[in-house]
């Protein structure tokens, strides 16, 4: 069988560990040469394919793939870009198989979250409904850990992890200054669907003392009452309060509270997040002085204290993902599956993508306690493996040393070029 | 001559390293039981002295004491509080006789900023004043690194390693995702008076098209035109534009940024920091996609990611106060001298306390670009050495264990309390 070439791009919001996935997804192409030709990567994902803008992943050294291992971010670039349905709008899968077609592209591995998963879905149709034979495998990669078929997404364990640090070292400050000063804390963290990350956060409060004291999930509405009691009912109890609050809380009419704040002197919407609002409420209702933090990007770029089962799963399913292809699968997804909770242990398996694509995985409310405040003991042994483990990037002069790639594009075949 | 006792505590804003501090204080006064009977703390400062609020360390075994090293905090509560003149209130220091009378201190140890510099100067004048012998040494400690006569202040160093892998670790994020999202990325950064933190940021970049690409300092008075310009120029030659900027930016009429902003719909003044306020001029001059996060307490209480020559130079400090007590100094503190840059050598000196209370050391002008926007490589040459090497807190479970002590406290000997 005449070796044929592969794609490979990255796809929605990056993680700090996606590229682990590509480090696995390249060596592992790298040692099958008699099947895999050449691995191409698509700038910037699935528009990389549609613009035949590709990049020649064999003009990198074998040093810079490994330190992908331990670079955040999408080192192909990332986008947020989804296909129209086949029915709606052919022209984009007709010039998917053009550009496959131009540089022989046999295999499609396409890294990344739910709409990803859907976008490889569609690639994977293209044989049966196009007659254009390829074979496409999606690669889970995930912070809001929603994917379904997967016991949990890599990139959300090193999320998880720098939440549950973070909260737990803020709480050590503000236990110290609660005394004279600040009392109250808010970190506020991503998952606009799904309290996922905000429940790693609970890791971190071995005992009720330990921050965070209060954690307000997308899944339980705000109320602002019972809220401020408990926030109240912390400062008199342990000195101060600890709060995660997810950028998805919504109040009982199902408004995101992010949204609930008034317009800027220029006449806009207000900036804050939610954090800000929150702090501002206690403020008002309890008079506490209050500080208050936005992880943001940091939270998901947050290489520098990845966990190590994450890094280890990451690199996994980018090594599975050419596994599968090479033994004729088409349509799937490495997944991983929990082999048993304490000691952590885990497996790759495979999902179909029809059971992937478009669902999310919320979270289960029995991980939420009953009061809607905190996490159960059911989550916390979920959750605790996937945050074991450290994994440094190298250093340099103080800073961690980040692969940047050559990316050397590879000349166009095509004289048409593509309106996205 | 007969052993004294000794008093120490913690004073302000916490770091990442004041416990390392302490554990050097603490690891130096066992080491002389012929000179310290025994090591006294006091509880959140300076208040614990005046309520008579003392915890015996002996209480604590080595390894408790130890494991500060590596414990981000206070671990006897700070506080924020700051004695009055001696003219205007004497009573304030006739209670600190007491109370020092009563437990037989004979050594003062004050581990804290500016205002506990003058806080640790006024003890320091009790014998001469007051007739009541005893040395008074002060331990430098700030994140904002402004006090003079050294040449760092232990706590910064974590802070600006924090901050430069922050926006390290976000700039990769942020260049992934330009191409179809977020093209703008802001970061907040403590520091309301001089720029320290936010230029330590500027590490980070080794070449022009490494983020961060502009940094604003408290010291240059905010321009919108001139910083949107610079914005718009970053993104179409890098694609994407990633700028720290410090609390304490103002505007050209000496305002700060973060409160130019509105009411909210509750009528509060606007809650934001000045990171949301930046990035939303700039999508409304502009129209990029942005995103921004605030790190707040996060920066300086990340002992996960503490710079190694910080976490040195912070025990070093606190074994040398009890070293120049034990020689007879009083009014003193011990200081950080800069040996040499390349490589960054440095050893322990020691200034005399009129020199240093009360007083903040800026960010010289010559530190900051000529357009204002950057730093200079005078800059870098200084803040290279001080976020150095590692210095990892051991894990358990994925979380890093730090020390809670058992801070039990000393019998009071006083029947009369005092009222703050």
């Amino acid at each position: 069988m005449k070796p044929r070439n592969a794609f490979y791009a990255q796809s929605g919001g990056v993680t700090a560990v996606i590229n682990a996935s590509a480090c696995g997804v390249i060596e592992t192409c790298r040692k099958h040469p008699q099947r895999i030709a050449t691995l191409y990567a698509g700038r910037h994902g699935i528009v990389g394919a549609l613009m035949e803008d590709l990049v020649d992943t064999r003009r990198e050294s074998a040093a810079a793939i490994r330190a992908l291992r331990h670079t955040p971010s999408g080192a192909f670039g990332s986008a947020r870009y989804k296909l129209r349905k086949f029915e709606d709008d052919p022209t984009q899968y007709l010039r998917l198989i053009e550009v496959f077609k131009a540089h022989d592209i046999g295999y499609f591995f396409y890294n990344g979250g739910g709409d990803s998963a859907d976008t490889c879905l569609k690639v994977s149709q293209l044989a049966e409904r196009l007659g254009y034979p390829i074979q496409a495998i999606h690669i889970p990669k995930t912070v809001d850990n929603d994917l379904p078929m997967t016991d949990c997404c890599p990139g959300f364990g090193s999320v998880a992890k720098y939440v549950a640090v973070s909260i737990r070292e803020a709480g050590f400050d503000v236990a110290s200054m609660a005394k004279t000063s600040t009392k109250v804390f808010v970190l506020e963290v991503m998952g606009r669907h799904a309290g996922w990350i905000a429940a790693a956060g609970g890791l971190a409060a071995e005992q009720a003392a330990d921050a965070p004291h209060i954690i307000l999930f997308p899944e339980i509405a705000f109320d602002e009452d019972r809220f401020c009691a408990r926030v109240k009912r912390s400062v008199e109890k342990y000195g101060y309060c600890a709060i995660v609050v997810s950028e998805g809380v919504r109040d009982a009419a199902g408004k995101f509270l992010s949204e609930t704040g008034g317009r800027d002197a220029f006449g806009h919407a207000q900036l804050g997040g939610v954090a800000p609002f929150i702090a501002q409420r206690i403020k008002v209702r309890l008079g506490y002085k209050y500080h208050w933090a936005v992880a943001d990007y940091l939270q998901r770029a947050a290489r520098h204290i990845a966990s190590k089962v994450d890094v280890e799963q990451a690199y996994a399913v980018g090594k599975a993902a050419v596994e599968l292809a090479l033994k004729g699968h088409n349509a799937v997804m490495p997944a991983i599956v929990r082999v048993s909770d304490r000691p952590y242990r885990w497996k790759i398996g495979m999902a179909d993508l029809e059971s992937v694509a478009n669902k999310e995985k919320m979270l289960p409310r029995d991980y939420i306690t009953a009061d809607g405040f905190h996490i159960t003991a059911k989550a916390r042994r979920y959750l605790s493996g996937l945050i074991r483990g450290e994994d440094y990037p190298p250093y340099k002069d103080g800073l961690p040393q980040y692969v940047v790639l050559k990316n050397v594009p590879v000349k166009k075949q095509l004289k048409k070029g593509f309106v996205l």
